[in-house]
């Protein structure tokens, strides 16, 4: 009976969508979060549920996180407890080699003290690096061109070391841009605020050209689940995303029109939106397709949908 | 002009054949070494060279390699430092988190605040993790069985987001197993402490047909000199080894004979030698070859070469 579940990164923004789907489904969901990203309101309405119990803890402070799951019989870990900004760390290196990569390591260290042999992990398409063709997930070699996509890379590999060490079985799932309700950064707040600051012109980084798949991220919850409950190897690797995908120039629009605002866009040239970013990308998806689920939303609507909750619509 | 070189782990076993090649080549090497694994023997011969400096030094102690090599003017890092025993962080997943995955990260931050801007990186077959088919260098998904492997892919992953993020050139060479003079600990050396005890029985780890190529360690070292110097791309990332192989049961009868004995050969039986092994493995080298590199050392004889050293003979 796989009934207790463990949440990392629990108060984020898909935390806590995957804390209410997890909790609706009648598991028993023990959620963390250092709260330095993740946000209490995003879970307020969890906090008196008999299913949901939260504790603010940073995960590399495994001591304590040990103390706190020691004979809570956890049967599955949902690993996505990570630093989100990954334009962030350009300056800084040890911020994803501490959010991204540490968090992971002590998860899995947590669940070899504790016998937990079950890892559900956030991973990501940064992991690809920058890659113009179709993407599957025996692509090789992996070249991340961001610490992010190099710390997911990292928690990748020791995974699968746990894995095979200490008989664990591993959903390793590559996220795509992910985007909706309880978002709190990225293009779409970007332009929001700049067009707070500026109503009247747009500055756009890079061409304009960049293309993302974006996947709401109700999608992304149920998609995680569907691949946990259909995927039974010892390591289960997926993409996970939508085969729609939309350009900045496009956000940008969308932003402007939802706004009603009647901005210029003015973009600052060049194909890559910061060091690190990614211009063009598109995933193979037969592998998750092929088990039977696609997702419901297109990766505009999915934008779209992000901006009027941005803006409170 | 590339002349000023830094060798981390430069006391090790392969570090110190390096450090002597380079140093023979007109390089002005700086060897740092903890001396955890690494050895003054392997070294003193070099200690009075004008070429050569040596530094007993954590790499992870990033502050004091800061330090030393300001305004040292180091061109090219060759980056060696790293936990050499796989068998042994099976019990303690840090050490190779540590001494493997954290010497790089340090060794990359180094890189960056003091501007070098060429790393060759003593990468592992052990980042394939098991496959039985040859494996090139685009082989995915990228699996290891142990934590040395892993921490040897997430150490080309962060190369690889530096080189994005700082304009840092990379050379990722994966190696296999090494043998040759100056070697600590192995399938060989444990073979023969075995006979030292119990002349009369060897007990062999597996069924004996567990097979690996073992290149010889002065063959690795004009490889990684030979990639480096032909290999111009912004990451260049090779196999590295010999086209033959050697099984386990030929390097007991190999000590065996060496050693002068008539020990009789006791299989534990099972495909792996220990949790985390790879029983088979097989690296397609055209990559390398078709640069115009290949060993002059069969595996058998490289294994040979190394009894005969270790015995002293």
């Amino acid at each position: 009976m796989s009934n207790n579940v463990l949440i990392t990164g629990g108060a984020g923004f898909i935390g806590s969508h995957l804390s209410d789907f997890l909790v609706n489904r009648g598991y028993n969901v023990i959620a963390v979060d250092d709260l330095s990203l993740g946000n209490e309101n995003n879970i307020r309405h969890l906090m008196q549920n008999n299913k949901y119990i939260f504790h603010k803890i940073d995960v590399c402070d495994y001591k304590r996180m040990l103390k706190i799951l020691n004979g809570k019989n956890i049967d599955i870990v949902f690993h996505l407890a990570a630093n989100s900004d990954i334009a962030k760390s350009y300056d800084d290196p040890a911020t994803d080699k501490d959010r991204t990569f540490m968090t992971t390591f002590y998860t899995l260290e947590i669940m070899r003290l504790l016998n937990i042999k079950k890892i559900v992990f956030a991973s990501s398409s940064a992991i690809y690096g920058q890659v113009s063709k179709k993407i599957n997930e025996e692509y090789g070699p992996l070249l991340p061109v961001s610490h992010y996509g190099a710390s997911k890379l990292a928690s990748e590999a020791f995974i699968s070391s746990y894995a095979s060490n200490y008989n664990v079985q591993a959903w390793i799932i590559r996220f795509p841009n992910v985007v909706g309700e309880r978002a709190t950064h990225g293009v779409i707040f970007d332009f929001i605020n700049k067009l707070r600051k500026d109503p009247n012109t747009l500055s756009v980084l890079g061409n304009g050209e960049q293309t993302k798949p974006y996947l709401y991220v109700k999608d992304l919850v149920e998609g995680i689940y569907f691949i946990f409950n259909n995927a039974n190897e010892k390591i289960n690797l997926f993409n996970l995303g939508v085969e729609t995908r939309t350009k900045v120039n496009k956000i940008a629009e969308m932003v402007i029109e939802e706004m009603g605002l009647h901005a210029t866009i003015e973009y600052t040239g060049g194909e890559r939106g910061w060091v690190g970013d990614v211009p063009e990308f598109k995933y193979d998806l037969q592998k998750i397709n092929s088990l039977g689920w696609k997702a419901q939303i297109s990766s505009d609507d999915a934008v779209r949908k992000s901006i009027k909750y941005i803006l409170n619509k």
